[in-house]
């Protein structure tokens, strides 16, 4: 027997009626790449999100088709997601930080259709148009006035687009099964592989991202994602947005800390949220000019493992509390967030800091489960580490096109992440898989010694890799950016660990760089490391 | 082109199986009507519903058969949430507040199968149990020890019951559309009609609940549902509990101000929930002991509409935040809720508890309009009066049996409650549509009037309602029940609206009586006393 409530699909195009209705004067405050700072609302937006999908419409684009961006956050990168999810097709976020061969294998790999880009990425699309074998419209997102000259064929303008139609227009009703959005991992190791959110995985998401145990986001709210809107949907904070009605201040290219601080500052920003590499920028900054924060809050810090000592200096120094929070791309992406319960508000500072160092409690929508190499579950123990496993409504079941064939293991998805679970179900992750440094048949967790390596006064970034050893197979070399003009031996690097982990998993060498490799999103690329120092020979004891 | 999400059903054994997994240590306390305090927690309590729902199946209970309830807030009676839905089965919560003739109709009409129920209500259910048709099994919920001797042929243990079987078991997946439970609305006119929630609609209904504008708890919250699990789902809290990992205390049948206010200090309760005249109670004890609260943050208070003066006590007086709701059965129940925007932190205070007597803002799954006479939909200024109409996937589709035909005006649901909203999208119910008093052709709305005199120091309650007046058709007419000992006088409470209210709205004449009936869920019966004062014969001026 069926109950009988009402029967409405989770569409994402509800989020935006949603805050149109309820919401409609709240504003949207941007960072143009024309210079300026654009204020709108989400009665603005939505009524210029219905424009924009009558102009799709118009340009071709139907139920499924794919339409690509290469944008920065801003309001006209809000109005594609809620314009092209909202009118059934499928919004397919460009990462512009990747090489363009990557691009044009990802764009043709998707079939996108059209192509949005801000004004920044015309060398890059100038650059690859012609080898892109699906696109039919190039679309520049801006206005007449700014309108670049470019060898680019017939090429749109994106506010002309909008201009031409009026807004009336019905959202599409459909299945929240279809498909809604397009984002490709960053895959390290072969071709980057598709995962194709829907309407219904988003909606749900965003749900669970807004919880007062996740992002804790209200309409009282001021969110500035620093996290790319290229980069797994911003962390769903374009939805949550809609769907709390909080203001949104979109930072587009300005993202180094003198712009960000100001556009915290002046907007009044009270949550923020990004990766740890970002943070680094906006707090040399801020330490430098000797400033402070006057409206945040607190910040999410996700993507990769956040360092204690970058929780440190947001939470003793300027009193911005940390949200450590884990996901990825293939889970819309949040899985967990280090929320504190009731017992952990009373722990003295030391303590605190080191449960914040996990990487939290699993939302509800999201289930987990470390195991061993034979597969067998391991323990909640805070100790046993393993293969970390999840599965849930927002969780990805096969790639795009099926690409890397099924993914699952008995309907779990294998995150490539080692981690453990302690009692109360806080996740660590200690590791990514193919990161474990395998040391006389022990795993020694390569995030724990960069955590070490990070809370030194005189270091800027380290990573610690596995070199080979011709009696353990494996020891770690840590590999170590310092601060502008700081002085560190290896020696005092080294002495530094004493007492701090475990006598056998500290490095046996250290080696100083210029620069350690990002990626797109800004991991620190290791397997570059790896293959830099693959004949590093360690000191011998 | 379906997204290439995983699919698992919004089910609500899902939550118990957060709450277990990730949340298993957390405490359940409940008072219990065997006399003392019980504490368990999530783990356990999954553990049993497991046994619970096999039990429930060793008794013939299958797939959409419905179990019925007459049980206070407790333990035991969540056991039977998670149970009876989880195994596909249909939750039916029975209200014990009402007439045993109106509690055979309602479990005749639902057919249930098995009916289980607390001590305090063994002669209610000996009163009906040979009159009801379709039940074949009752159960005492207690142990052995406290079975008490009965007429009643084969009556179950529940506790029994629970321990003859183990604990392996796995909630039966299904569709989310499923039947969950079964709640009949009060029915003030024509017979009770019940409403048939779905699992995914009380799924959606707990993230909505959750969310920080809403309700919103997380797993550093301990909550007191003072509304009975017999009363919508005691506002979805039994599953708000699963799904965020709060700690939940349970009041049993002890809801007089001492019992409670022991309860929120013993167990340091954060937030609770109820209706207003429960206040009423707990906050006289509170007032007339000088006690103050230690840890209660904020009280969300609906059912009815919350007066002003209430809302002042419990905040400028004991510094407990509230939260004015509003809902029905036939929306799971919640609609909106008055939480703040920024703007409303600054303003004074008299303005702010002037919006806090509004019912607030629409969580994202509800969206509300206001129709005039004609059908046509009214503006959004704070002024314009109208009937409210909601849709939204947690919002009834038609009644359970079709009973009363199809209740949608165009897919939205007429609440019978009448409404303005702000600019904002505040909305504040000004009367029930049939509660509306119609002077010379203008609305007068009661719950003003109200509200006023609730603001009395010498009123304990006050009911608004129309009395027949020869020129003006309808008129005001206030009766008052004073607190124990006050003195007032009609006089003096008529000059008491002066200034307060629109000149024409001041109510023509004031009874005192002893004493305002209340309905099953604690709503004033205006329907009584309009019978009761249908000749009462109003001065002339």
């Amino acid at each position: 027997m069926l109950g009988l409530m009402q029967q409405h699909p989770l569409l994402i195009s509800s989020l935006l009626v949603h805050a149109e209705r309820h919401h409609g004067a709240q504003e949207i405050v941007s960072r143009r790449v024309e210079g300026d700072i654009h204020r709108t609302s989400y009665r603005e937006l939505a009524a210029r999100s219905r424009r924009l999908a009558k102009a799709l419409a118009v340009l071709g684009v139907g139920m499924s088709d794919r339409v690509a961006t290469l944008a920065w956050n801003g309001y006209r990168h809000m109005e594609l997601y809620y314009a092209v999810s909202g009118s059934g097709a499928v919004l397919h976020t460009l990462n512009p930080r990747l090489h363009p061969d990557q691009v044009v294998y990802i764009a043709d790999h998707a079939e996108d259709k059209v192509l949005c880009f801000d004004l920044t990425f015309l060398p890059l699309v100038e650059a690859v148009a012609s080898r892109l074998k699906t696109v039919k419209h190039f679309v520049a997102m801006t206005d007449r006035a700014h309108m670049p000259a470019s060898k680019i064929a017939g090429l749109l303008c994106y506010d002309e687009l909008v201009d031409a139609q009026d807004d009336r227009y019905d959202w599409p009703q459909f299945d929240e099964n279809q498909a809604s959005s397009l984002c490709y991992t960053s895959g390290t190791t072969g071709n980057p592989k598709g995962v194709l959110y829907s309407h219904r995985s988003s909606v749900l998401h965003a749900y669970g991202a807004a919880l007062p145990d996740a992002l804790n986001c209200s309409s009282r709210d001021v969110i500035l994602p620093v996290v790319p809107m290229f980069h797994v949907n911003a962390w769903s904070l374009p939805y949550v947005g809609c769907m709390t009605g909080a203001k949104l201040v979109f930072p587009g290219a300005g993202l180094d800390g003198k712009s960000l601080y100001e556009l915290f500052e002046s907007e009044k920003v009270t949550v923020s949220a990004g990766v740890p590499t970002v943070w680094q920028g906006l707090l040399a900054y801020v330490d430098g000019a000797g400033l402070t924060f006057s409206t945040m809050k607190r910040t999410v810090i996700g993507g990769s493992a956040c360092p204690p000592a970058m929780t440190r200096a947001f939470q003793d120094k300027y009193g911005v509390h940390v949200l450590h929070a884990w996901g990825m791309t293939e889970m819309s992406p949040l899985g967990t967030v280090c929320s504190f319960r009731t017992k952990h508000l009373a722990l003295p500072p030391e303590e605190r800091l080191a449960l914040q160092a996990k990487q939290g409690q699993a939302i509800f929508g999201v289930d987990m489960k470390i195991v061993g190499a034979d597969g067998k579950e391991l323990p909640w123990d805070g100790k046993a580490s393993g293969e970390l496993l999840v599965r849930g409504p927002w969780i990805v079941e096969q790639y795009f096109k099926g690409e890397g064939g099924d993914p699952l293991q008995d309907g779990w998805f294998p995150t490539g992440d080692v981690a453990t679970i302690d009692p109360d179900g806080y996740m660590q992750i200690t590791d990514r898989a193919k990161d474990v440094i395998k040391s006389g048949g022990e795993w020694i967790g390569s995030i724990d010694l960069e955590n070490v390596a990070m809370a030194h006064p005189a270091v800027a970034m380290a990573a610690c890799i596995a070199a080979k050893h011709p009696k353990w197979d494996e020891r770690p070399l840590l590999v170590v950016m310092k601060k502008p003009g700081a002085e560190l031996t290896r020696e005092a690097l080294l002495a530094f660990f004493d007492g701090k982990v475990a006598k056998w998993w500290i490095p046996d060498d250290v080696v100083f760089v210029d620069a350690i490799p990002l990626g797109a999103t800004g991991k620190m690329q290791k397997n570059k490391l790896r293959e830099q120092f693959k004949d590093h020979v360690l000191p011998t004891a």
